[in-house]
């Protein structure tokens, strides 16, 4: 609504602002822009596009990058982010692995790190993230004050009341409150904590299969299971952010034989690496990792395509739970078992879920994000927290 | 976004309609205001909210109502919204029983129908409908074009495309395409046609005990069973308006005994009424329907103990997915079942759950609303389409 009054001064700054950040949205979505571009997607006047972009400018946000020709009248001339006009670094905190990266306001990730993870110590890993936050900003020839935000992608939730990860028995030491407390001077900026998976669920709808799909999720199956829910574009977390803990899926299995483990979820049990492992074991076969079973299911061996063909029909039977409550548009299959085996998976798992689901099951993807899906979503988590700060800092705060 | 420049009329009978509008949903909203309250929870200055009630009232739209006194300073005149400005129809059409209720635009109820259900047959149906919208409409003193909208709750899923319900078994015929256009000639007037078990969980969200809960679900048990989802306060319908079609969730059931009938899914078979009456059965009860197990249970009976002992654990299992998905606040149970015996099934659920979730289970409730829930969705729904219609016809057709 608009309202017409109050003091002239403070509605023209106000103005002003409000059309600053309109340009400098778009410019960011567009990626580059002419004034003309940017006064028809704002429905600004092109003076009015000409003034924001001039106090953009001057807070050092944006610049003139070159013109684009092409069609007739003049070239125009084009504008940009300044990239390094905002830093993210993001983290992918895991059990086994730790991968770092910092990109600048444009996305462009500039160095990168991946490290075997400390995780069995809490004060090691707080060490580790700590010592490869100085070492990425310093290669990137930045002060650890040029990081903008960071993003921390971790297994369970984020209690924001105890400072605690909640459902996170894969990193020892923080469920206790105020562990997650430590990861404010792993650089200093502002920071978020948010589970990996849904991470991924926001990486595969920024850049990979989600892109463009309202509502899907991403599955994730490796160590752990678990599920991002992505609803009208965006992440839904749920009341305590545990949507999509799908380790917990009933699954129907006996409760006397091969029931969960203490702390596990019935879908967990059977389909996580270690499920697996299990049931080859069952099978005879002796196999140390899922991966191993996954090789010999494709090479042929009998036990381990039963081994698959069982691990099909549990992730049918979750996905038909999932399908009931949520009719996504798309599911996609991530984590390392996703990865490995999704495309041995993918279709039995369709075939499975057509006797299990009330209308055809929907589209089953294997994620074309790799390993990288969990950093990828931190970044872009980042780069919409980094787009919003840098603004306020250079220009709302400023003279404007 | 604020756009200077453009044309001067237009832009100012585009403010004052855009005004008028600010200031029409306000009074929905409150019921009743005052002018300094307008001013206040719009934003707008005194005199353009003058402006706007007078060119409601004109419109016929609002209404002056009275006065409030209290506090220092003069009383001030408080508007309302004009009830006769438009009217709701809502249908409940159930496979046994149809209800039918008209409303003001305030949201009164001034005539309410109820009827067995001719659902056996298609055109007995579709006469049923028109007849009693006639009779109602008749009742109330109105025309049959008076009526501003007609929202319809039906067992299924509306498919827009075909023009046909989708898992309504339950109403023969209606998977015929072009079934449900059908509607269109009960009141002649704009209509909707919503999944009831989804309007059930609206008119929670809106009367009942939804309101003011971000994320919660309704969870509903009867001759069918369903689930409506409530997602940041709107109802969450999924990519083919299927979230929530709980009756597939899949319970452990063995394939080979007690499995799910032709076209059932797995809890309806075992949680519906149906599946009562056959549990009941199985234990040497001679049980008609459902609510004679419950009335069993309540006197003590040791098999419709059980039998509700064992529906308490189905419920849990298909809750306990439920949750791993969405997360909800609050888990309300409805239908027929639920209203019957949710008293003896909720604390029995959560104590399930206890041992089947990954977080302390959510809270879960019965629903007070009792056979209107899907009526008081149906109107929720209506009135604010309904809110916008008349806006549009009275205001924004007419001059400025």
């Amino acid at each position: 609504m608009v309202s017409i009054g109050g003091g002239a001064a403070n509605t023209t700054s106000l103005l002003r602002l409000i059309n600053q950040r309109a340009v400098f949205t778009e410019i960011f979505r567009l990626g580059k822009a002419s004034r003309p571009e940017l006064a028809q997607v704002t429905g600004l006047s092109k003076p009015t596009i000409s003034m924001a972009l001039a106090d953009l400018e001057r807070a050092r946000l944006v610049r003139p990058v070159g013109l684009r020709t092409g069609g007739t009248g003049r070239a125009a001339l084009l504008y940009e982010i300044r990239p390094e006009a905002g830093w993210v670094l993001a983290a992918d905190i895991g059990r086994t692995t730790v991968r770092l990266a910092l990109a600048d306001l444009v996305g462009d990730v500039v160095v990168r790190r991946q490290e075997p993870s400390a995780a069995r110590s809490y004060d090691g890993l707080v060490g580790q993230l700590e010592r490869l936050a100085a070492e990425v900003v310093a290669e990137a020839g930045l002060a650890s004050g040029d990081v903008t935000v960071t993003v921390f992608g971790t297994p369970g939730i984020h209690d924001k009341e105890s400072g605690a990860l909640r459902l996170a028995p894969g990193l020892p030491g923080w469920e206790r409150p105020g562990a997650v407390d430590a990861l404010a001077g792993v650089t200093g900026s502002p920071y978020t904590v948010e589970n990996d998976v849904d991470l991924a669920a926001v990486g595969e709808g920024a850049y990979g299969l989600g892109k463009g799909v309202s509502h899907f999720v991403l599955v994730s199956i490796g160590t752990g299971v678990g599920m991002g829910v992505m609803i009208d574009g965006g992440l839904y977390r749920g009341a305590r952010g545990a949507a999509g803990e799908i380790s917990h899926l009933p699954m129907g299995v006996p409760e006397s034989a091969d029931g969960p483990g203490a702390g596990r979820g019935e879908f967990e049990s059977v389909a996580s690496a270690d499920g697996i492992v299990a049931a080859a074991a069952r099978l005879g076969m002796t196999a140390a990792t899922a991966g191993e079973v996954v090789a010999a299911a494709r090479r042929g061996d009998p036990a381990g395509r039963e081994v698959l063909a069982a691990e099909a029909g549990h992730v049918a039977r979750a996905l038909a739970g999932v399908i009931a409550v949520l009719d996504p548009e798309l599911i996609v299959l991530g984590g390392g078992i996703g990865a490995q085996a999704g495309d041995l998976l993918a279709d039995a798992v369709a075939e499975r879920l057509e006797t299990l689901v009330a209308l055809a099951p929907p589209r089953i993807e294997v994620s074309t994000l790799g390993p990288d899906a969990v950093i990828l979503g931190a970044l872009a988590v980042g780069l919409s927290t980094a787009r919003d700060l840098v603004f306020e800092r250079a220009v709302a705060s400023g003279p404007a």
